[in-house]
């Protein structure tokens, strides 16, 4: 099994946010730095209940770490599930371990509602899975070698990205993925309201055309968070780009599977974040 | 049974993108206009074996339809449930709904996956959801009445959201959510890697602290989809702000529900999408 290299400090000034050594391009220049990153972490949500003593998995979240009950609390709520602050048990909420929350209900009905709530889930790598290290046994694998990028054709990724995408310029609300090979060809392009569908719809593309392993660079149009850094290290790509931030555990990822992070590209600078071997410094 | 209200015509000069007739607020001038918007709608992906051939419920995601396909293949790609093309039967898929998407597959085993990758999912509405009439009956209410909020409380928003977000500032990587009275003041903060995680921690903290029936106004840091206006609906939360763009659904379950939604909120101007009589025009 493969073991998550840690990259990130959690030694921040922030609760909810780690610190990690990167690498800043601006104007030409290459720079060491820090950077501060959102936290993301897993939280499984339990319902328990109070007359059976029974626990039973409800939900398995990405999430700031942070403010936990508050968000089972209101994903419980705007799922029907409590209606009420009677519905809850005297001792509402017990943390197993940082990233386990039970929630106790006085109702002994989690059984029915386990049919209505369990059956399907949205878009996202993580759902499904009952722990991270699931995620390393569904075929990621660690990238080696590959060839150098250079700062121009990372500058010039989300211009090109955004000229293939029809609805972005008419709405405004819309993400965008596109796949390049390494010269910076578009080798496939999408795009959807969510992130991670823009990702699938890229790779899927690519998987049924069989080009998936000219796929060399993953430009998308919001955060980098660790599902999409764990598609591309299951679909073999090596270097990732965002035009916004990425999280802790996008970072960690990117650094146990050898992917070339590359975040914030602006129009004349980005920020590396792991694997910068990757990016040529003329 | 409440029917959804469309606010939206289909008539728009780019496939995957609906029109809505909207007001535009900008330097203190209202006027009346139209916008094109980003369509989004349930797809329900069935994993079909060629060997028994029986179907069964793989996920249900929320997508801007179009590559429909592309969007499955990449979805049982990265969660490595096909790791090749000849995983496929003869005929790969098979649409019999617009929204009900069948992948075929040569193996008989959709039934040993059914188990690993049904029995969670993430923070959002719709996941666990056979169908979107099921939406209405988890507590939805049609909000009506309430009291008016002028222009420039709206352009206030985000400036007080954003003062209590801590994370946001140094990390640039954190979606926000705020919950605010009639007057303005803010009764819920929160911030999180997740739009929707967010809107449950600010949700859950003030159902657990019984200032929900105060929430006047929901005030979100990205994009008004589908699954954010829901949970307002079901919270009694009669005004949704965001400082970005709306969904098609997004603006029809506004509508539909009596919420006033209200989009790209930016420094002097906003966009209303529905019910604009709680908006003064003074």
């Amino acid at each position: 099994m493969v073991k998550m290299i840690s990259k990130i400090s959690k030694e921040s000034p922030l609760p909810g946010a780690g610190r990690a050594d990167i690498t800043k391009f601006k104007d030409g220049v290459f720079q060491e730095s820090e950077d501060l990153i959102t936290a993301e972490e897993p939280l499984e949500i339990r319902i328990c209940s109070g007359k059976s003593g029974k626990c039973s998995r409800f939900a398995v979240t990405m999430r700031t770490p942070g403010e936990d009950e508050y968000l089972a609390a209101g994903l419980l709520y705007t799922e029907g599930i409590v209606k009420g602050l009677s519905d809850f048990d005297t001792e509402k909420f017990r943390k197993t371990q940082s990233n386990i929350l039970e929630v106790w209900l006085k109702e002994n009905s989690v059984e029915q509602k386990e049919e209505r709530y369990f059956p399907s889930y949205s878009s996202c790598g993580l759902c499904g899975k009952t722990s991270l290290d699931q995620v390393f046994v569904k075929g990621a694998r660690i990238q080696h070698g590959f060839s150098k990028v250079s700062p121009s054709l990372i500058l010039s990724l989300p211009g090109k990205m955004h000229s293939n995408q029809k609805m972005f310029s008419e709405t405004g609300g819309i993400h965008g993925a596109a796949l390049f090979s390494e010269e910076g060809t578009v080798i496939a392009s999408s795009e959807d309201v969510g992130r991670h569908n823009a990702v699938d719809k890229v790779i899927g593309k690519s998987f049924l055309d069989g080009t998936l392993g000219k796929g060399h660079i993953l430009q998308i149009s919001g955060r980098s968070g660790f599902e999409i850094v764990q598609k591309a290290a299951i679909a073999g790509i090596p270097v990732v780009s965002s035009v916004s931030a990425p999280s802790t555990l996008a970072v960690e990822t990117a650094q146990t599977f050898g992917i070339t992070l590359i975040c914030f590209v602006r129009e004349n600078r980005f920020n590396i974040y792991t694997h910068g071997n990757r990016v040529s410094r003329k």
